[in-house]
């Protein structure tokens, strides 16, 4: 994988131009992505600014993100060809940073769960997860060391899990929304995918002018509280592995890890993802479902039928479960500095039929509370753990996360 | 004024059809719009749709808010013949219902404050207030039945006062921004403007598939905490004497109207606003900013200077005391039903190099809640009270604002 830290340091050096590490970038997508299909569009002659803390860093934007330069295309034939006037928020505030907006990954449409035409790129018979499926498998690829991405359910951590790189889904509305296309307002996050930890770091620290977001320690016996989500489904044997062994190397690092039940509200907001999930979808995307619903891919239109029949009441009270479920949470975190689940069921499943399962996400998310996901290496898919951290506190979660991905590879 | 639920009782009744009632609008708009300015695009051949809860209706759309049919161009020359590929969520559910989107009202560029060329109905050398000038001119002209705003600060109720028309900035995101160009995603709210409060009710009823929201009832004697925000500069005295008459008026239906002075959180959390405000819509309007700042209007560039120069810690902080100050209001509407204050500063003020100030509006779009304005007749020029209710109530505080206004009349 391309390391946004490593490649800013040998710029850093001048043992790189900004131009040379675009160029390394796109050598690795001719080699790789004729099999891999993560881009939708290319920019073949971007503008490369010479400086800026981020510059000759090449970043994937998901394509349900609004860009100048590239088409956006919401991974629908709806918006085949369509241009927005300018940049997203966090596209324009990552170009103000040096960094190029080199190309359009792959996304379900909408955002939703019915599949794109990218493989993982550790077995192409398998998913890269969804919905960010281009801008994992581009970065767990090496093909860029920066994608962003977005989360409602699952679609952050579950596709960096599959495709073997770190993410980060920060809490609720750190990174702006503004210019993505909104499936649900309450949830929808923009993440950041890149190569390790540390390089998530240094960017969510840079995109969102907060420094000390890189600057955050995990201390030196920080207590963890291990979740096993009982709620869901169990997972597979491998996410098992993976957890058990991340416990581990957190203990030998020095950390508490306490096995935690979540309390029941946790549990009740977890089975109402869903109901605000696509109550909200159905009235954002009220134009494409009212005027071309025969248009939609089966999924989508699936879960926007769901959203359509769901009253405003059922989905008043679901929010009413949420905030009580985020205040008990709240109380949690006066216990522990970070909470530690499964990322995902599994690998990827052997399929290009699903994008996987977001079970163990999707409470998290409801929760806006930040999480990263931590690749365990060892297995020939690969398979990740989730640290999750209180609410504003990502500095916090990804000391946490990178003292776990220092101990799991030293 | 054009009253919704006029026109509808004559549909309903035949004596009308939905063509005629938008020719209605049209002859209206041919003998008043050379003189007030209050449209930038009006849609010569909309489809008219001959059922449906709000057939015959036609509709302004604020000039930030998507449409499929005709352009969005925010009030900026950045945005000239901009099409986006779809209709903004209210406006596709406003289609749905029947309602014809016949044209795109005047707003200052992004919704901020430099003023448009719309001119007071009532007075051509008054301002029509803004953001949302064109719906709130329109609809107090009697050119369109219903017309949209968005309200940042106090771009709906401030107008609607202004321009001596009903107005409703609903419980925040009661109805979806999404296709809303953002300038603050903790305070943009969709409004909307009619003739009376009996119309925006039924409109906004409709609009959010909620009928509880015009079903529900003021009560015999409901508790009326009447607010002078003295954390606020004095108002003029036809702002007074618009307030001491609904003051009276409830009394006189029953309501036990009492002085209360706001605890001092929400004099913080007022004092607050603009930081949220400012650092969000620097955010918001990154591309434009950064990519465009010389093409930007003197007012709107300055506030983005402002927002610029914000720390991320100060803006934490007045989110901080955003949310202690919702506890505590949620705490004084246990002892009111409504909260009865003003809705500006005075009358619209002599001049059309300002849209007014925001300063009675505020605190109110900062802390979420349902705020009406009624119109208070007698004076040359339009005064109107604000009525406000808890959050998720606009039910109740739509119905206390219907009795003030009924009594007003009466």
């Amino acid at each position: 994988m391309l390391s946004i830290l490593d490649l800013r340091a040998r710029i850093e050096a001048g043992t790189l131009t900004p131009s040379g590490a675009i160029d390394l970038c796109r050598a690795a997508i001719a080699a790789r992505e004729p099999e891999l299909r993560t881009l939708v569009t290319l920019d073949d002659n971007p503008t490369i600014p010479e400086s800026g803390p981020l510059a000759g860093i090449a970043v994937g934007v998901k394509d349900i993100i609004d860009s100048a330069g590239l088409p956006t295309q919401m991974g629908s034939a709806l918006y085949a060809g369509w241009r927005p006037r300018g940049d997203a928020s966090v596209v324009a505030r990552l170009k103000g940073l040096g960094a190029v907006a080199l190309a359009k990954t792959t996304t379900t449409a909408f955002a939703s769960s019915d599949p794109t035409e990218t493989v993982n790129p550790h077995d192409p018979g398998h998913t890269p997860g969804g919905s960010s499926a281009g801008s994992a498998a581009a970065v767990g690829a090496g093909l860029l060391p920066l994608a962003l991405g977005t989360q409602t359910a699952g679609s952050v951590i579950r596709p960096a899990s599959y495709c073997g790189c770190a993410a980060v889904k920060p809490s609720f509305r750190l990174i702006p929304t503004v210019g993505v296309k909104t499936y649900s307002w309450a949830l929808d996050t923009v993440g950041l995918f890149a190569a390790g930890v540390a390089d998530v770091a240094h960017a969510l620290a840079l995109v969102t002018g907060r420094p000390e977001i890189e600057r955050a320690e995990a201390g030196s016996a920080p207590r963890i509280g291990l979740v096993r989500q009982d709620f869901a489904e169990a997972p597979e044997p491998e996410a098992e592995a993976a957890l058990a062994r991340a416990r581990q190397a957190a203990e030998r690092s020095g950390a508490q890890v306490t096995d935690v039940t979540l309390p029941p509200e946790l549990a009740l907001a977890w089975e109402r993802h869903r109901i605000i999930q696509n109550y909200e979808g159905r009235l954002a995307l009220a134009w494409e479902y009212e005027s071309h619903r025969d248009a939609l891919p089966p999924r989508v239109r699936e879960h926007l039928d769901a959203g359509a029949a769901i009253a405003a009441a059922e989905y008043d009270d679901a929010r009413r479960h949420a905030h009580r479920a985020r205040r008990v949470l709240k109380g949690l975190f006066a216990e522990y500095d970070a909470i530690l689940t499964f990322s995902a069921p599994g690998p990827a499943p052997a399929t290009l039929a699903s994008t996987g399962d977001p079970r163990f996400n999707q409470l998290w998310t409801l929760m806006g509370v930040p999480c990263v996901n931590v690749p365990v290496p060892g297995e020939r898919l690969p398979v990740g753990v989730q640290v999750i951290g209180r609410f504003g506190d990502d500095g916090r979660a990804l000391a946490v996360a990178r003292m776990i991905e220092d101990a799991l590879r030293g």
